[in-house]
């Protein structure tokens, strides 16, 4: 049957392994982030590296999100291919190779990037000026994650006054990221998020008492949304796993839909208590560790590159059956495959090619 | 720059992350594998799973292997497709979608597959009717490693007796499976290989005791090649990771030139003894561990989705940087890339799609 033959089918008669996303669910999700934030001082800039989808990036828009975050400029690309109008390259670009291609994509429309050193905003200058673009640009700082960016406070303000003094750049604010947060004790959880935005705020008062405007303070993930996008001086939150979900983030506190599953079919059924499906490692990231079965009764208790061990408590189960399988991280989970089974209630509403999966350039 | 204008330049210019196939070690590997099963009993039936591409199944075939194996049946299509003559599916094969499509693959060429229930055989043998073929088929039996498979000995026996009366299957052999046995205790290591080897040539013996001709008793992986493809009565081995190599088998013990690696640049430089590159767990997998650098002074610390953070020990390293990474796992970190930069003498030879990969149906 080909794809196209799926639509208006049942879901059980994809083949497997497939990644299915409830569209119903995905939707619900995206309201109720947006109804979280109305009225509030913070916007949504939701990031499109779990999803990787612009059909999902543009319901998003329509619900009053202020723009889009991607990882990289490749996946950038996509979605400006797509026709998204405003993404932010929440991450540098360095080397000229990248520096002109991201001055191509600010030539077609609305691209933002981070910097966090002078010598890679000159480059960027540089490029900008031989495209004839002006490039907007945050300033990473390091909130205390310790992946990149420039230190809080003066050492951010030392870069942004070098930005300042170099044509075709225009300084529009700052982003921290402290999305990794993952605790499960949840006062040093707001007590740590409240530290880093704290630390992302003061530096954003001390650069505009220097007299600059800071436009965006960005940070913020479907982890601490709820911290970070009530917090004074944040503008942004950069939400991505709220959509799709997955059971890493239910287990660290969000209750949001579960709309993305990986269905599998029981290949082998060796012993009691035991069952072999069509998913492994190839279909289910288990870099946050194992993924869980939707339906009680089974536990995944191993991965191979192509075989999922479950382990079967009190049920029946046989070759042959279709299971359903929540992914433990969605966002290295989703890029395994290239496509997605968009469902409306268990049937097959369309089939949308995950265009920007191994956008990692 | 497009691909075609990267045709013969250094691989210096290639945009990053991206996957390296160094092709004088990866033929290095194929003939040093070759030469060691020259004039034995046993030969070579590599698996595919791990390099995903023709190009590399088709040098393999020329030194001498009696076909190729693949993990799923999607990776069965790529192969035939591009023209591989002599395909073993070491994997059950379940429901009717899938038992058809086998079907369409067996009409165009030779593909084996392998079952471990008569239910399965029968769906097998009602299609293969339906489709005019006889399907050569494997009893996949259980070695020990507790994944699919009959039990060895009467069980098997059983199965193939069941097999014999059914119409439009042709009962090829045997498979077993013990290449997962990583251990660093080698006597250990060889015992339970032997174990594992014994109780698939018994029951290859037992099979031919009952009047069946048991062709074949294919087993083992590149872990464990020099143990079973010296045990009389194993017929081949299915040698996946030796052509293109990783940190994972050469820790315990293959030494075989490593020909994959994946090429990162250097994104950050926020503090001494620390830099961040754009190769995070979407460029390179993470279920055997981390991957190391090429270069020594530097060690892959931790990675998150997109950035790879490096310890630097007493040597220089900027941003813009390149570095080249070993991949801990080559089967799981070739497929999150869609293509290969095929090198020679550090220059690229070509470009190759890996059309297989995602291929997990």
């Amino acid at each position: 049957m080909t794809y196209e033959q799926l639509i208006g089918r049942h879901k059980s008669e994809i083949d497997t392994p497939a990644l299915l996303l409830d569209m119903d669910v995905a939707e619900a999700n995206i309201r109720r982030m947006a109804e979280f934030f109305r009225g509030r001082e913070c916007k949504l800039r939701p990031h499109a590296k779990t999803h990787k989808l612009p059909r999902i990036a543009r319901r998003q828009l329509e619900a009053g999100a202020v723009g889009i975050t991607c990882a990289k400029l490749g996946e950038a690309r996509v979605f400006q291919e797509a026709g998204i109008g405003s993404i932010l390259i929440a991450n540098e670009i360095v080397g000229v190779t990248k520096i002109r291609a991201l001055v191509r994509l600010m030539c077609e429309g609305d691209v933002t990037v981070c910097v966090e050193s002078l010598e890679n905003a000159a480059d960027l200058s540089a490029a900008a000026a031989e495209g004839g673009v002006v490039a907007p640009i945050l300033v990473e700082v390091n909130v205390g994650l310790n992946r990149c960016g420039v230190p809080p406070g003066k050492p951010a303000l030392e870069l942004v006054r070098g930005i300042s003094r170099l044509p075709n750049l225009r300084f529009c604010g700052l982003m921290g990221y402290e999305g990794g947060l993952f605790l499960k004790n949840l006062e040093e959880k707001a007590r740590r998020c409240r530290e880093a935005n704290r630390l992302l705020v003061d530096t954003r008062r001390l650069i505009e008492g220097d007299g600059f405007e800071v436009q965006i303070a960005s940070a913020g993930g479907s982890n601490t949304f709820a911290l970070t996008g009530t917090y004074p001086g944040i503008t942004d939150v950069q939400v991505g796993s709220y959509v799709s979900m997955d059971d890493h983030n239910r287990e660290y506190g969000l209750d949001y839909g579960q709309a993305v599953t990986v269905v599998a079919t029981v290949i082998s059924r060796p012993e009691p208590g035991r069952a072999v499906t069509d998913a492994g490692m190839k279909s289910l990231s288990t870099d946050a560790g194992l993924p869980v079965c939707v339906e009680p009764g089974l536990t995944v208790s191993a991965l191979n590159e192509e075989h999922g061990h479950l382990r079967v408590h009190g049920r029946e189960i046989r070759a042959g059956d279709k299971i359903e399988i929540i992914p433990r991280h969605g966002c290295t989970t989703i890029p395994l495959f290239d496509r997605y089974f968009i469902l409306r209630r268990d049937h097959v509403e369309s089939v949308a090619e995950i265009r920007a999966r191994g956008a990692s350039q």
